[in-house]
């Protein structure tokens, strides 16, 4: 039995979505019976402190509280962990060291998943991951543009993450819809939702047609790629 | 740190809607933040043995797998433990014999949802499960008549529950639709969705205007009702 680790609560329906997208792929690939899908082991621990907070410098710091996540996580062997969490990452080579399974990155999963014709890049996430840089190096060395929110837009942003962890789905369209106009007029050919509770406000939107990555996605592409490259989806 | 294990993968896309079933009344309780829900530890093990294949003499037993589900649970110091998956409830006594935490039982949390008035109730379940008589002893000890469904009807609600398995919810509903019109028109007055991939087809569905109990959400009830009573949305 191999398992894939996967530290969540970050937020809940975040985590959620995420295995939801792991099962679809999963199927896509062929899986028609439960025996064919990866087996997963989810330490869905809301209680983690804020990482926005922390990054803004706010609250208290999460990774006391995200090194235990991977130390159970370790502890029962899985042999790969992901963490649906873009703010996290702030704290991923601490916790790549940290930890005896590898890690997946979801911003590199993501930036890798940028079309290169799209120069100027937008990446929605929250304040504390757009304060910490960890995208706009990570597009700078790609050599992509970074479109950057003004505080007006950000405010939106973090407004919609609210709404969404609040289960107000309804509530947060208004503001990711006034933080894309406002991103869009200012360049933006290609958007990233940096952060893993904005995929849900956009599935109940109607959004520009223009490339989207969804971080959410291309991490659980990410995983389904590593688990059945192994074999993982067939019981031993 | 009150971790719930939930015993999963039975299948996927199952515990997947438990557990978001589980944040969305927590969130409907008044969380609006991630540190105000409950912290759960899925063991999401879908390689454990078709439980219906087994209960019909075709397949192995799933119970020792089940048994490592629960320990894996218990050496994590969960301290409840919920099983999204009511086929794998014909094991429950010796789960619960051999397991630290208390187990809800799913079979139990759903039959004390039926509406007293509704006499004559149709529970649709696997294959398994129905021979397994699990839901019509119930039945029988709170005096609900059980209108069991013939061999043509049962083919239908298993190939319902194989398509949702498959991530094929729109090919699903139609095997749902003729089940349903055979038990309405053999005289059921209420209905359990007794396993936890019907509720996914339901959704899909226009129902009759009869009480239905979903048993996802009746563990979910349960589940959140237990976490919030002793206080395990909140931090320690």
């Amino acid at each position: 039995m191999a398992l894939i680790g996967i530290l969540g609560g970050m937020g809940p329906l975040a985590t959620v979505d995420f295995m939801q997208q792991v099962i679809a792929l999963t199927n896509s690939a062929g899986a028609s019976r439960d025996q064919q899908h990866l087996e997963l082991l989810v330490a869905h621990l809301p209680h983690i402190p804020d990482r926005s907070e922390a990054l803004l410098g706010s609250g208290e710091s999460p990774l006391p509280a995200l090194l235990r996540g991977i130390d159970m996580l370790n502890r029962n062997e899985v042999e790969l962990i992901v963490i649906p969490c873009n703010s996290a990452h702030h704290w991923y080579d601490a916790m790549r060291t940290h930890s005896r399974a590898p890690i997946i990155h979801i911003a590199e999963a993501s930036v890798a998943a940028l079309p290169p014709e799209a120069s100027r890049v937008a990446v929605l996430a929250t304040g504390g991951t757009f304060q910490s840089g960890l995208y706009q190096r990570m597009l700078a060395a790609r050599g992509f543009e970074s479109i950057d929110p003004d505080d007006a837009t950000q405010r939106r942003i973090d407004a919609c993450i609210r709404e969404v962890k609040a289960g107000r789905i309804d509530a947060s369209t208004e503001h990711l819809a006034a933080a894309l106009d406002w991103l869009l007029s200012h360049g933006a050919q290609a958007i990233v939702w940096g952060c893993t509770e904005l995929p849900l406000a956009a599935r109940e939107m109607d959004l520009p047609a223009i490339p989207i990555v969804d971080s959410t996605l291309e991490l659980a592409r990410a995983t389904v790629s590593y688990g059945l490259a192994r074999g993982w989806n067939s019981p031993r």
